[in-house]
């Protein structure tokens, strides 16, 4: 692809742009990083997603893509060479947008309700047992969401490999055991394990003492 | 694509379901509709959508595939050779995923808000005035959100072009007007004066019947 423009807006505590970091590293994409500061907004963020004024923000030779999930189709189809995100064939891709749409609705969701309460939030907790159930359910006789490499599915679900312990351990919930689910703990084994995420993700104290205080706050 | 098997199971008045009809018309295909009962649901329903239990499902030669704008990439990406429902180039297919995931995201909750508030809704007027605002201003110098001809985006903001209107109306308020809106009730027009969407969405009529018992019930 040449000389490329790519740069990325981010912050290295947000699940969603370390989804995009993930992608880029996993296909070799260099990029230029810039790290935002949500009290105080860049007017690069703020003229590139006008919209939202969210992060991550993607800029490719100067054009803006916006929303982690459109950001990765993004990067799969426009370095179509390297190793791709999305399976090749449509129903699988079909698959895994669905699978990605359920944790970007569904889990997200409830972690957001538990993280919101301020005592201890049951439905939340009922929800995402559920929603946990069922991705443990779709990891049967897999490695990754993705099968025998990470994929689409694998980055999006990035926030239950990390992000999800650290509240479940700050609120004191003891949820997402090997007891109980054995398949996504095995999963999030493997994910962390892997070099480039071990290269991308937050180091796990830092963003407990981030989140810690974010809680308090 | 020779002899396929294609099964929606839908709702006639849900824009979720009218959205891949509508898919499956543009590209020509044929298909085998059956209307679901959501008071009594069906155990093919149940069978093939385990994990939300809504509509729309596309059944594909026995496969199922659900969740509307997943359907619609699934559609676009399995039958190629019929007219394009997102453009090519991957810049412009990351915009309509974006504004696709914008009315889903933002439209749809403004309008739950209206739909589901006993009083005047003032939060969700004024977040879905926001949200048209953004729409209205994308619609510069274009027919339709596609371009010269119905796309994606277009298929999606089926629910601005005729379940937003029923809402308000029976809500008493007025909101989407010309001089407010000019450009988006344009599109309104073109889009509901296509031979193929005249074909698919509700008579108007019917669905206010409709929404006006259960705004009631």
């Amino acid at each position: 692809m040449g000389d490329q423009e790519v740069k990325l807006f981010g912050l290295w505590a947000s699940p969603f742009s370390k989804r995009v970091e993930t992608a880029l590293k996993i296909k070799g994409i260099k990029y230029e990083y810039f790290e935002e500061d949500l009290s105080n907004k860049s007017s690069e963020l703020l003229k590139y997603n006008p919209v939202h004024k969210k992060l991550p923000v993607l800029l490719h030779n100067g054009k803006p893509v916006c929303e982690s999930l459109v950001i990765l189709e993004y990067i799969d189809e426009t370095w179509k060479s390297e190793r791709s995100l999305l399976p090749e064939d449509p129903y699988a891709r079909a698959m895994a947008r669905f699978w990605a749409k359920f944790i970007d609705d569904k889990c997200i969701a409830a972690m957001w309700s538990i993280r919101r309460s301020s005592e201890r939030p049951e439905k939340g907790i009922e929800e995402l047992t559920e929603h946990l159930k069922t991705l443990e359910n779709e990891l049967k006789g897999k490695k990754f969401f993705g099968g025998d490499e990470i994929g689409l599915v694998d980055i999006t679900a990035n926030l239950i490999a990390l992000w999800l312990g650290v509240l479940l351990e700050l609120k004191g919930i003891e949820l997402l055991t090997k007891e109980k689910f054995p398949r996504l703990c095995e999963w999030i084994d493997y994910y962390l394990d892997h070099q480039i995420i071990k290269e991308t993700l937050p180091d796990r104290e830092n963003y407990r003492e981030y989140l810690s205080n974010v809680l308090k706050g």
